[in-house]
């Protein structure tokens, strides 16, 4: 039986008449493939990379498993439409918060047609992308049962200045985070899903350190999905924080030269995450523009 | 008494009539102030930085030493014009081979006017900045007594391929370099120059360390001069490799944001001098389009 996503934060969704994405309840996705080159380069890329040999388990693990394309009935009504088949990243989390976060401060190749150019151009000048090597693509915060969800409008979280983003990134890993969004996020899960040995920022750094040396693929326009379910953490369980890299249809050949494009935007998000905490009660602007968004 | 600097290879250029740097026996270094906010930015950036508590003796060594401003006779017979007063980077030196590297794809600014932007953008896409993350902008490569120096024109370096770039940077610490053009570089002095605790490319991961935590500064437009003396190299004596910053006109306040730009690029130039020291025979390519230039 297929459905609905419950925990899209980004891209085209699916409902009311609309394409986008399905899972089943087996743990696979269902995402349409898109009609121009951009459905027919992410099927390209899905499977280069995963016969990839040079490809090492420990970065492997940071995309999401392939299982080829099916032809299955669109969720627009427009009949049997081919779809890659993905591993559903949601499955077994019940709660998830989750911020979508689209990397690199040029979502586009060189080459790119002129008008793609011109069109990313203009979104990157006018959202965070070219001050801070990414932006943010959409978010949810879970609070509580009572709560549910904070989930700002995704164009709301796009342009924010460095300052309201770190504040974003703190109310993430904050028990305070969905009822009283005037207060400041005490940060109570910084430690515990950002920080630790397996934790978010030990996953950045160690997708950094491949990122550092790969030259086989330019990552243009991705993101990188930071998840972690907040109820656990609630109860002193481990979280299960954990970062997934999405969204290939941009990617191109390396030709023996790094990512410098992905890799100074992670760099960056690390810098932010590194300073929560570091300093996770440190804070320049009180009133955040976001907060009428609830 | 003020000349013009011998060993420059990339900026505006002093002689027949035209306005540019000096240097004097005491090895300072004039630069005409430009006229326009270039100018005035570059002397803003000094004084801050040269003042700024916060920068460590570490990386401090990387910027030329500034003396302040001076009221000298311009080169172009102008008069008395204001100069920056800057270290002579090439004192001490009698042979040097020097490369000047322009830093980041992107070298406008996003407060930058939109014609400037316009022109950089153009002039980014059009050479290696963009798929780099850097171009040359200038080199000089010293051969021996009888062939002297190897020193294309600026434009035909600043646009090559990745592998291109390779091959200069293999010569460039090579011993075949300026009289045989055609042959592939030896890189006979890439462990003494690149390599080591003290050589170019420890300095390089020094300055990296130093971009992925400062949030002070955005290096837009500045290039990474690299400079040894070949001579000593071919006497078997330390080269002096040694790597500095230069060029601030566009540098602008970081606001808590790395220099996800300047740090992309850097980390691109770093795997490509990492690959020079790892496999330094390896080529694919055995013509270059600028041996023609000698």
């Amino acid at each position: 039986m297929l459905k609905i996503p419950p925990h899209q934060v980004a891209g085209h969704k699916a409902g009311n008449g609309k394409l986008g994405p399905l899972v089943d309840e087996s743990g696979r996705f269902y995402k349409p493939l898109q009609g121009d080159e951009r459905g027919s380069n992410e099927l390209k890329f899905y499977t280069s990379f995963s016969s990839d040999s040079r490809i090492p388990e420990h970065i492997s693990k940071f995309f999401p498993t392939f299982f080829g394309t099916q032809l299955i009935e669109a969720s627009d009504g427009s009949g049997l439409k081919p779809h890659l088949v993905l591993e559903d990243l949601s499955v077994g989390r019940d709660n998830p918060s989750i911020v979508d976060i689209k990397m690199g401060s040029r979502t586009w190749a060189p080459e790119a047609s002129e008008e793609y150019i011109q069109k990313c151009l203009k979104k990157d000048r006018e959202t965070s992308s070219l001050p801070l090597g990414f932006r943010l693509s959409g978010i949810q915060i879970y609070g509580n049962k009572e709560s549910g969800y904070w989930k700002p409008e995704r164009t709301s979280v796009q342009n924010l200045p460095a300052e309201e983003v770190k504040l974003i990134l703190k109310r993430f890993v904050s028990s305070n985070t969905s009822t009283d969004m005037d207060m400041q996020p005490d940060c109570a899960f910084a430690a515990t899903v950002y920080g630790g040995s397996t934790g978010i920022l030990s996953q950045l750094l160690e997708m950094k350190a491949w990122f550092e040396d790969q030259t086989m693929y330019h990552f243009y326009s991705c993101s990188i999905l930071i998840m972690f379910e907040k109820g656990l953490a609630l109860e002193g369980q481990n979280p299960g924080g954990q970062i997934k890299l999405i969204d290939f249809a941009h990617v191109i050949e390396g030709r023996g030269v790094i990512d410098h494009n992905f890799l100074g935007g992670l760099c960056s998000l690390i810098k932010f995450i590194s300073e929560i905490l570091t300093a996770p009660s440190e804070h320049k602007s009180l009133v955040s523009s976001v907060n009428g968004v609830n």
